[in-house]
């Protein structure tokens, strides 16, 4: 059905009786097909603008396998996060030429025609070395959709001069990305030094009353600093994506 | 001290010893001053991008009254948010040409020198008519930090072409505000339909399960789409500032 | 005592005394018998409407070999659910005719009288690949009562149009079950679009903020789309139940 | 736009290209106007299969009037649910013909022309007196969509004969609704008596550790009688929702 | 410092200027000793009603064996709790001639001058096999205390019959246990069929929504029938503890 | 049928087929009756040891004044607790002869034929002066099950010779119920000076991280002093009916 | 008793057989006496070092004037906190000289024989003008304790430059008391920037997300400044408690 | 630049323009420097009191050794917490001279120049064997800070003479820390013993509703004994760091 109503579309802009623009406008809202277990929607880069992503986590060896292997053979390259050591070893294995973090757990393979990198740096700030495994998902994350990523990493509030240090590059970022775990607090002092988009990722570093990182994310939440925005706990990838929704806006 | 601070940064600049720019990179960091019981900080206008914003939840009547005093003085105007039906009242008649809206519970006074308006329009979405206190204070909120706000309400998720419907005027947005309670489903919906940055605003709207708005909380922190930032329950100041943040950057 | 009474009965309905409709139902609270650790009742497929099925977590592997050898002697067949690779494989070499589902981690004998087939379509969709092991499950359960079983699989609504494609096939259906974790936004979709019953199944998959499939439970008791139920997280086995009770009365 | 539509549909029947069932199928999902703070879905009651219903909750009484005169100006009738006694009030002088039900807190106007009554008993069980509001507001909303509803009160299970005393009703009823707070135990009895489908509405009925009704609502979700599904804390409503999806199917 | 005080004491009864029974009273305060990183207290027996019981979760195979070997040189017995398969295997070489429970994980030695049987039945009663762990900690611990234990297995309320079926030997215990997890709803049962205490021990068997057993101690905690006493979750040995508390009243 | 059900059971016993005490206890199961809202059951009295009690909680006055009418016209007297100070009006006018406590918010008409009294002391302990609502709950409803109520009050543990300046009259009851919120700490120190079944009622007093009486809760059912047992929050009444339960036992 | 016992200690001291000293700790465990509801305990004041206090919330108006007279005619003074208007309009008109503080909710009458002032300044540090409140209950309190109070208000951390303005003063503190709602970020920075202790106070003050201050407490226990101390929501008292616990210390 | 900053600071002591108790403040603000993935702060020390200690969680082997030898090099010594036993195997084997500590799980080389040895001393006080790894972290650390520490093990309230027993060591310290699981009910006895400052330590010791320490959490900071302050579950370490805050203010 999808197949014929995409040449139904082509159809009328040869006709002339669509535009092109009206033709992309059409097509970013519905193609996508079945491999069985899983939908893989070759249009999302387009409509969500940015590589096709796999979450590694929840899913086997196998299935991340398959999915991969449909849309490598496109040639839109992929990005999996939350990559199991195995899996790790299986892709480095089928794709000699992809981009392994073991940090980030992520496994890239940039795709045949790259992103235009896009203008506006990212910067994103880790308060501690604990919370490194997220921020650099976000980094690579940030990487593998065309954005320029600049890492400020270990400069938590208990040492304040640390972060006002960096406050020069932080003002100068199109976005901040805030990683931190326990008490969440760098977000409410970057959030207040910098007039740019904040978007804060609480982590699950911690024990006992960080609840798995239920402080960082009610810290974050009501951060004093207005208009700052918040992702789930241990997401480096979401927020990675909404500063690429950001930063894709301004470049237009 | 600050005063002397300040002095000594603009004979620098007279002198030709320091550029303007730095100056005011200088300044923005640093100037406020003391009101007894609340510090009122002029230049955060400058340093956030926003006129200065009074929550009014939790404060008296008096407090209240005092800090608009001192902003309205300077020229600056003012927007009081979470205003009592009692603060309303007296500012409606200390400042009768500001603008009171009472569904948003806001008391809005606009300065002197108006904000250039931003280019770039801002939806602010709303799933039910439950959510319009949260969603108007977010369109007030925008409209006053100089965004162009629309207004797209009732099209929660249970009855879905009615946000199908809406999805032209949904991809053209600079920034889409989502405002919904309960499922908080709206936000994924909306996530997956647009490219551009989608802040989601969970509300209290529900009762039981729902938790004081701790469903839809959590549900947008868990959004299937990607990239879609969460600001705290019932806060529609928080997600204008944060559009305001984003729109400001592409405007620059 | 159970079987004096049973004769008792028995011996009423020859004798005229007792109708055999009124014997069923007097039949149908009463009898079981002991196992040592576990109360077999034989009779409560009839009285609930279904083979007797093993719930395998929490059990030893020994405890659940018993038991379902007790079953499995009278021809009635079994349902062992949450079976783990070890019970799976004690239970294939014992019982070699009997299906094994690894992602559903069930394994079915049919009951030598297998069920006549009931009418209506019990439609199991779920949102992400991550969801199958729950959706499965309530797919072969759902087999295991007589029903008809669809499977629609990823159809999450970050990509609306997934899940609207298919719309003809989930109004068509006498029951829709809604297999979904994170933002559980697509039982409140599903639930607008179709008039049939929706039953909706948190399932744990997720993280951070899911915090174990609280996040989709609430989300999906606050469905925003009316008479939505919603079973236990990963409850697929009870989701299958309550839709063999639904079709059972259509077809009675 | 709609209207178009509509007629466009209509045109195609006459002119024999689409037949009657599929314009019934392809209105069902568009139709809905626009009424400034909420879009009012006058097909919703086709596509749903109940009368046009407003949650009282969390709106003003002027909203409340103006969804209600749209709906009734179609005569369509309408339920209003948790109005407040000013709503009631307000409601009983415009439509005197009206039906207000003080515990449950609803009003009811049956449209003109009345829904045909369904087959199948409803049974509406409650625990305790205390339940009431809750029962109420799904025996009067099964009632406005056409239900045969039968109310079974205060038959906790601290004396259990009191609901055993009933089983021959629960067992003859087509669906049972289970209304209880505190323990919620009564829905894990009344889901082993009986074959049908069983909704539980927990309340939120208690004090102290039942935590505004989490205790009921997380016993009846680990309900031991398999099969029994679960709507939000209080809601009624939905139950009688659910319960009118499931009898129309029989009634097919 | 104790030795002194006890002799003093036993030297004022032998004057006669303290009666036997002010010297018991007296004596079942004070004495302990410490055995470097456990304080062990020899007349908690005494004190209690009950013999010196070891806790086995937390503490190394180590700090069990030590202290187990300081109360069995007295000849006092003991009970360990919680003992691991490691901690049975040790003791069970160290003594031989104690009872181990690999279900229950107690590893028991009866002291040299056994208790005196208490007389009173008390009832530990299970929902369904999950439980038995739990449940025979229970039955084992109010073993070691004198207590006469019937174990009634796998009466859950969803066959409402099984629990019925025994009531007689219910009414005719002293005490009954009642172990479940879930819906813990059993206790709310028998609690309405009984007049004697009834102790409820929520488990934690379950999944998804029981939360590690909330579900269960939160009914119960909100039982409908009065006068039901809840112990913490899992906890079979502070049952057994309160029944004994309970028949040893009854005994003096 | 319940009628016809006792006559049957009386014919039997004037027959000489059935003994006294079988009848009495087949009617201590069995009867019970309807009154519209609620079903009063007279014999719950006989069946569970004490005069019937309504909790005021929930329900109107008009509800409560129907109820308490048909208990006092067979003389059975009664106990409201949970009374409000307008239903403690109402009653204290249509029965003068009742005892009101209005710090307990309790109302009690003694029955006509009054209980034995019970032997052995229970003693109802309090932490601080705010538990008093919740202790003389506890104190009211003992005494109107026959038992001999002590109260020591205002013996938290801060002062910790406060309470073992009382152990002696402690260690002579039968039963003490503690009433504490906050810490909880009373129990567990009670628990561990006494040889008698504790009963632990946690208490909503307090602010903050209590949150609503969660801290003394979870403290009380954590207590380390074994075979502690534990009520819902602020239930003075559980806690008098599980001393009535353990007392009565003793007595027989 | 207690005065037995309090003579026989002195008959001790006047014979020599009793150093002051050893008189001293002895008394200041033991003497209290009784007020009916509540136990006042005179001593308290000398084994806590601080006057009797009475906490206002949960007790009536009196209760509160029944205690506070008993502590008045001795000349000690008094200290209430969390007094309602009510409460403060009563003991003003009783005891005119006492110092009444609105916002802090407290009514303070000083000791006849006032405290010596104790050296080290205590910082009272406020995040917003809401949480005034709790810090001006902080103040209040530390004063009647003898402590040097400075209150250094509104330095919230996202205009960081507010509080390191501050620096200085802070450093120069014997002890600070940092008083934060939302997020709590302040106890962390300044945390950093002290050497001396630091006490945490968390406050209610926020909405949403807050959880009445769990977000402000759980932040501040994840604090990632080392050796910062937490004390419950809105405790200002017993912020102030501990601060005189610590400068007690210093002062012997 | 910190360099040039420090020597700029340096110089101005040489030339008399700046006191070195200036020079000292504003170096202790300032300096550190990067080690790639975590900036080493060595004059943290002198700023907070205390040698660098690395929190061993979180980290893997390789990145804490990196540190420590960063750190050894300068002869300051090392703390490291939470060491797991492979991180104990590598630095053993490093730094042979260090102190491991496996209950404590900690690793500890004194700094060449070792710390001036505190007066005054600490009590470290635990409720049962099982709390010993976390107030053994806290001795450790206390002593690594220069403190005087001494342990009172096993004095939990269950048996309370076992803590009076302790009671004139307890008045004598300086500072308590007080380390319990399950209840915390140690912290309030203590609490109500002594003048000086307690700190509670909330250990995650326990099972069921502990919840994973917040039962004891949650008993603390609602303490009836006013003043103790609270450190995050588990965190031993943090409770020493607040005593060396508290000591060191005492010694100067």
């Amino acid at each position: 059905v999808i197949r014929e109503h995409a040449l139904h579309l082509l159809q009328q802009v040869l006709e002339g009786r669509l535009s092109p623009n009206d033709a992309v406008e059409a097509l970013s809202i519905a193609p996508f097909e079945s491999l069985g277990f899983a939908t893989v929607d070759h249009h999302r880069a387009l409509r969500q603008g940015h590589p096709e992503v796999v979450f590694g986590q929840g899913k086997t060896s196998g299935q991340i396998a398959a999915i991969v292997s449909s849309l490598a053979a496109r040639g839109d390259g992929f990005l999996v996060t939350r990559a199991s050591p195995e899996v790790q070893e299986i892709l480095r294995r089928s794709y000699p030429q992809s981009e392994i973090n073991e940090i980030a757990r992520t496994v890239y393979l940039s795709p045949e025609r790259p992103l235009l990198p896009r203008t506006g740096i990212v910067s994103v700030v880790t308060a501690g070395t604990s919370d490194l495994p997220v921020s650099e998902e976000a980094a690579v994350s940030g990487h593998a959709f065309g954005l320029s990523v600049t890492r400020i990493t270990d400069v938590g509030v208990a040492g304040i001069h640390r972060v006002l240090d960096r406050s020069t590059e932080l003002r100068a970022s199109a976005v901040v990305i805030v990683v931190a775990g326990m008490d969440g607090a760098l977000a409410s002092v970057i959030g207040g030094l910098v007039r740019c988009p904040v978007i804060a990722v609480p982590t699950s570093v911690g024990y006992g009353a960080s609840f798995g990182g239920l402080s960082a994310l009610l810290a974050m939440l009501n951060c004093c600093a207005a208009g700052v925005t918040v992702v789930n706990i241990d997401n480096g990838f979401g927020a990675a994506v909404a500063a690429a929704r950001i930063v894709e806006g301004r470049s237009d």
